[in-house]
C-alpha cells in the first residue's frame, strides 16, 4: 500500500475545467466513488453511428497480478452486466491474441471506454433558481477494454463483481460457475489511463444582492435536502426456504443505509467546495 | 394528448438486442424514466480524443411550441448543469443562425448526444452468482443538441428544469433571472430522434439443476433487496430564516420517498420481465 496519495495524470481529455476547485485526481477518491456505485455508465464510440453508446453496467476494481493492491493503489476495472454484443465484438476485435499485452507500439490496446460513476448527495436549495445546485460525487475513468480469456482471472473478476454487490455473496452461493456459465459470461478488463472526480458538498451560496434582500430571505427556505440510496428489507423469492436474510447481510444493509444517510446529512453542512471522501 | 401509446421508431443504434423482452419504445415509459431521474448521463464524441465525453447533467422534458403536450407525447429535452465549455462550443458550432430550424438538407442539425437515465430498483439475489441480477429501469434518448437563444424559450426551459428538481421551486424563489444570470446560463435543447427503455422487475430465476438442489436451497437466501432514492429532512443553510421546509415541499419529500419505496418493493415480487412503469 503506498504511503502517499497517488494521482492520475492530467490528460487533455480528463482535466476538469469548470469549477476546477471541486476536482480531484486522487486514486483513492476516484476509486472510492467508483467502487461504491452499484451502477456504472460505460460509453464507447460505435463507428456506424454518430451517437456514442452508453450502457449501465456493474463493475469492480481489482488487481489480478497484485491482489494485495488496495483501493488507494493502481487497479484495473472489471466490467460485467448487460454487455451488448456490440461492446463484446468491438472489444474482441481490439483484443490481441495474448490479452496480458496491454500496449502495442501504436499505443494502448483495446476499446477506448469512458466510465462514469455518480452519487447524488443532496438538493441544494437557494434563494434563486440560478444558485440552485446538487451535492454530488462524480468520477470518470478513461481506459482501454479487452476481453478476459484466462479462467483464473475471469474467476477473480467474477468474485470481485459479485462481492461488490453484496459482500461475501460469492462464498455463500453455489460456486464455481459451471462450464456453460463460464462460456456464456464475458468479462471486460479496463486498463485505466486517466481519471478525475468532481465533488460538491455544503450549503447554498447566493449572490450578494439576494443575500441583502431581507424580504426574500424571510420568505424562501434555503438549505439542503440530503439524498442517499436506501436498501429495503429483503423480499423473499418464490423458492426461498430461509427465515430471513443472513445476519451479516442484514447488518451490511442497515449499516450501509445509516452510513449513506450520515454522509449525505454531514455533507449538507460541511464547507462548500471542500473535498470530502467516504474515509475522511 | 394522444389516445394511443406513441412509440419511438426503432433505429439501428437504438434497438435493444439482448434481453429484448425487457425492452420498450413507448414514449410514456421512456419519458417517465427520464423525468424521474435527478441526474442524466449525457455522452457525446469529441473529435480530439477516442474517449467519448460523459457528463452528469440535469434535464427536463418539455414542448415550448406546444406547452400542453404531456409526457406521453413528443417532447424536447432541455439540459442544464455543469455544461462543459467543450459541450457548449461543439453545440454552438452545430447551431445554425436560426435555432428553430432543426433539420437541414444534410439531416438533423446539432451535436449528436446520447442521454441515459437509470434507476436501480433492487438487488436480485439468487442461488448462484451467474443468476444474480438487478431490478432496474433504464432509458436512453438519442438526439441532436442546439443552444437555446430565444429568451422566452430559455425561461420556459429554466422553469421546467428548476421545478423538475423540486415542484414549484421556480414560483417560490426570486425570479426571473437577471440579465447577468441569463447571459451566463446556457440551455441546450435536444431534438429527440429515437429512444428505448429496458426494465427488469421480479424475483430471482435460477437454472433447473440448482432449483432441484435441496441442500443449496436450504442454505442460500434468495429474493430481492429493494433499492430506492431517499430524500432526507431538510438541513437549513447558514442564512435561512424559516422554521422548516414549506408544507408542500415537505409533503412532496415524504410522499416521494414512500412512492419510490413502494415501487421498489412491489417490483420485487411482480412477474419477472413484465414491463412496469410508474403509472401501472
Amino acid at each position: 500500500m503506498p504511503t502517499y496519495d497517488l494521482q492520475y495524470p492530467k490528460q487533455p481529455y480528463s482535466t476538469v475545467k469548470r469549477y476546477d476547485t471541486r476536482a480531484s485526481y486522487s486514486l483513492k477518491t476516484i476509486h472510492t466513488i467508483v467502487s461504491t456505485s452499484p451502477i456504472l455508465h460505460v460509453s464507447f464510440t460505435d463507428p456506424s453511428t454518430p451517437f456514442p453508446v452508453t450502457l449501465p453496467m456493474i463493475g469492480a476494481l481489482g488487481s489480478f497480478t497484485r491482489p494485495s493492491a488496495d483501493i488507494t493503489d493502481v487497479q484495473d476495472l472489471y466490467l460485467h452486466g448487460y454487455i451488448s454484443s456490440r461492446l463484446i465484438n468491438l472489444s474482441r476485435s481490439s483484443t490481441p491474441g495474448n490479452d496480458t499485452a496491454q500496449t502495442s507500439p501504436e499505443g494502448p490496446v483495446g476499446l477506448p471506454l469512458t466510465i462514469t460513476a455518480t452519487h447524488l448527495d443532496g438538493l441544494v436549495l437557494s434563494l434563486t433558481p440560478n444558485s440552485h445546485s446538487y451535492n454530488y460525487r462524480s468520477a470518470t475513468l478513461f481506459g482501454h477494454a479487452t476481453l478476459v480469456s484466462d479462467t483464473e482471472e475471469k474467476l477473480f473478476a467474477m468474485e470481485k463483481i459479485t462481492n461488490g454487490v453484496v459482500p461475501g455473496r460469492w462464498q455463500s452461493t453455489r460456486t464455481p460457475p459451471n462450464k456453460g456459465e463460464m462460456a456464456s459470461t464475458s468479462v471486460l478488463k479496463v486498463k485505466i489511463s486517466a481519471g478525475s472526480a468532481k465533488i460538491r458538498t455544503g450549503g447554498p451560496g447566493d449572490d450578494k444582492a439576494d443575500l441583502e434582500d431581507e424580504e426574500l430571505k424571510n420568505r424562501v427556505w434555503t438549505g439542503v435536502l440530503p439524498v442517499w440510496t436506501e436498501i429495503g428489507e429483503g423480499v423473499a423469492g418464490g423458492y426461498n426456504k430461509l427465515e430471513g436474510l443472513p445476519a451479516d447481510v442484514e447488518e451490511w444493509r442497515r449499516e450501509g443505509n445509516e452510513e449513506r444517510r450520515r454522509h449525505a446529512v454531514e455533507g449538507a453542512s460541511s464547507a462548500p467546495g471542500k473535498l470530502k471522501t467516504d474515509e475522511e
